[in-house]
């Protein structure tokens, strides 16, 4: 490998200036990434994965440092887990790379070709963004992930992990960029800030023309500030509220299936259902409340909600507008069809809201009337995940309404270019 | 019709709490839109196209006044000249609505649809993207095309017009709501924002929530204070610093003809050409040179260039990163195609470009190299228009890389959702 590659960049009093030398870079690798064939991403995809499985004992030493670090400064137990590798994790983590590497490669695509009544071809193909910066905490995992997915995607990236996964991220990026090397691509595909200075954050978000797109990966904080203070476009992955309405039409057996699996089954992630709405119409909501609570789940409901059990907590005004992302649950009766719209129409975030019932019309008004990133009718809301809806993997869930909408993945991040063949036409 | 729904909010002192009032109402109107079948859009486009035509009286009184308000501010002949109204001109503004009318709706479309191995179908179908800011300057025709668009799309418009339009456009935009709401429905789908204090434009600029996405129609000072100011995001229209090559390769005859219709055939689109670039292997550079200054044009040449006639200015290095929108162009000598990509590179505003060859393989390496929105092979770079292209009408060419790029029309003013059918799958 060429060792002069990897150089970090010399570290500037100015973040600015540091951020503009990483985006240079960053701007002429994306230039040779958008010309670069499938087979020679993947190949270096491979050999990045390659070097993490044989840097593993440099990589899970890293880590130690962060986990003690941690530990030292009273992370939460949750926290420490997240930032935990071990060799299984690891290995886990050279997997994912090596099946972006196996993905469709989305550039280059036709999305649509039309001849025009003078003999003009025109043709739309998809094309990479450009230089993407994620900024992310915690997670190790980000650092290769979003790495795979930007480089599959043709696309220069630019990495800003938090600090609590410090010697971590150098450690995987530091493999991933030897694969880059060895594979014959270029170390500047893949940065990573190598400063914990905010200012740098501050720089990435300003830095108009350098990179094309952020995208945050991170808890409420993070994605505040950088939507406050980001110049360059963002990605933006918001809350998820998520909404399982139990019609009165809906099968007893797939409520109950549903209910548990949508809030218990990983309470953690974005996807879990947040509340659920029964029908008044509907025959055995107890069955519903009962299965939540032995499954573990605290339910806080309404009125007609805890008239049912004596184990239901009452809830508050402020449970409709709450993400938990724990084992609790809240629980309104609704007026049928109407009802459910009326209050997802309110307190969604619109991510992800589902119907359970056997009334086709009914769901099809469900589908239509809930204005939500994603709109299920008889399934579980946690399977509102790239890797479930066949993208293979994700670097986020968007909420946000432009450019790409629920799972990112290869496709989200590229955009297009319109190509027109003409015989010398001009315009009259 | 119903006088009421013609209200214009009261004007508050506080720009801020005026939009937030205008833009409830169209958050209001955008989710009835969303809902509202084609066959209803397009009636409404149509008796708006009527109500502007039974107004034309007053719509061309209401001009004189901004004609008159003009000419004693000193505006310039071409500023005053995009402002004039004329039977003529307010007929094809008319027209232009009805033309909307019978355009395909994009709300609704299916993008793609998948079936997974455990039974769930999903599916990406269009919807609006809600409410749309439009922010523009001095043409009244803006007002009714931007809300023709906007509506068909299936959303609530807000516009912002120039000072110096102000009375046509509140006259053509009193027109369409008179139509919208005989139609049924609501004149809340269209508003126009009832002050011209500047402050309004920094209340839509950070209407987060509100307003969906700003389009800036405008000049440079205007998108420039658009793009460092919102909050919102934006879809942005920059120069057209766009580039025609004349390769090696290039059939003579095509070549004139190309380089005095992309340069001359209106010059103050943003479509035209502004550099042309000749291949020093290219046999007949003098015709071109010739036929340009022939056809009134102000041609600014390199040395290679200058040396060909003495009617050749000498360039200077600023020419080469100036949008004309005049009878000027600069012309380079360059080293094939490998000199052509780099001074497109370099220059261009990734507008459109456009080769001329008869050359495939040369042909394909520029559509391929050049990262323009587009890039067009032996045609005219006067033909980037969202007509030409076969999409009716447009809103705006995107210059940026994100949602849309080139000519934005009805299906740029949309996103999608994804809808997901199952069985009562729950994850494991």
């Amino acid at each position: 490998m060429n060792a002069e590659a990897l150089t970090v960049p010399p570290l500037p009093g100015d973040a600015t200036a540091l951020i503009a030398d990483m985006g240079a870079r960053a701007r002429a690798a994306a230039k040779r990434l958008a010309l670069t064939p499938t087979a020679d991403k993947a190949a270096a995809l491979r050999a990045a994965a390659a070097a993490i499985r044989s840097r593993a004992a440099d990589i899970l030493a890293a880590n130690e440092e962060d986990m003690a670090a941690g530990q030292k400064n009273g992370l939460s137990g949750a926290m420490l887990d997240r930032l935990r590798l071990d060799e299984a994790r690891l290995g886990a983590i050279a997997d994912a790379i090596d099946a972006v590497a196996g993905l469709p490669d989305p550039v280059g695509g036709e999305i649509d070709r039309v001849t025009r009544p003078n003999g003009l071809v025109l043709s739309r193909v998809r094309v990479p963004l450009g230089v993407i910066g994620i900024i992310y905490e915690s997670r190790p995992n980000v650092t290769a992930d979003a790495a795979a997915l930007g480089l599959m995607s043709g696309n220069a990236v630019i990495l800003r992990g938090g600090s609590e996964a410090v010697h971590s991220n150098r450690a995987i990026h530091a493999a991933f960029a030897v694969g880059l090397v060895e594979a014959g691509l270029s170390a500047d595909a893949v940065q990573l800030v190598p400063t914990q200075d905010r200012a740098a954050v501050g720089a990435m978000l300003r830095a108009q023309g350098l990179i094309d797109i952020i995208v945050p990966r991170g808890g409420k904080g993070l994605v505040a500030r950088v939507q406050d203070e980001a110049r360059v476009p963002v990605l933006a992955h918001l809350d998820g509220i998520n909404h399982l309405y139990i019609d009165g039409a809906a099968d007893p057996e797939k409520a109950v299936a549903l209910a548990v699996n949508a809030k218990m089954r990983r309470t953690g992630v974005c996807g879990a259902t947040e509340t659920i709405l029964i029908d008044r119409a509907y025959s055995a909501p107890l069955a519903i409340i009962d299965a939540l609570i032995a499954a573990g789940c605290e339910v806080r409901g309404d009125k007609g909600v805890a008239a049912l059990s004596p184990h239901v907590d009452p809830a508050s005004a402020t449970d409709w507008d709450t993400e938990y992302l724990d084992s609790i649950v809240s629980v309104a009766m609704v007026g049928g069809i109407a009802g459910a719209l009326a209050h997802i129409d309110t307190h969604s975030s619109r991510h992800t809201d589902a119907i359970v019932t056997e009334d086709a019309g009914v769901a099809e008004r469900f589908l239509t009337g809930v204005d939500s990133a994603i709109v299920m009718h008889n399934a579980s809301t946690q399977f509102a995940d790239g890797g479930e809806f066949g993208l293979g993997a994700e670097i986020g869930i968007a909420t946000g309404r432009l450019h790409a909408r629920g799972p990112v993945a290869l496709e989200g991040l590229t955009t297009y270019k319109w190509l027109v063949w003409g015989s010398g036409q001009t315009r009259p």
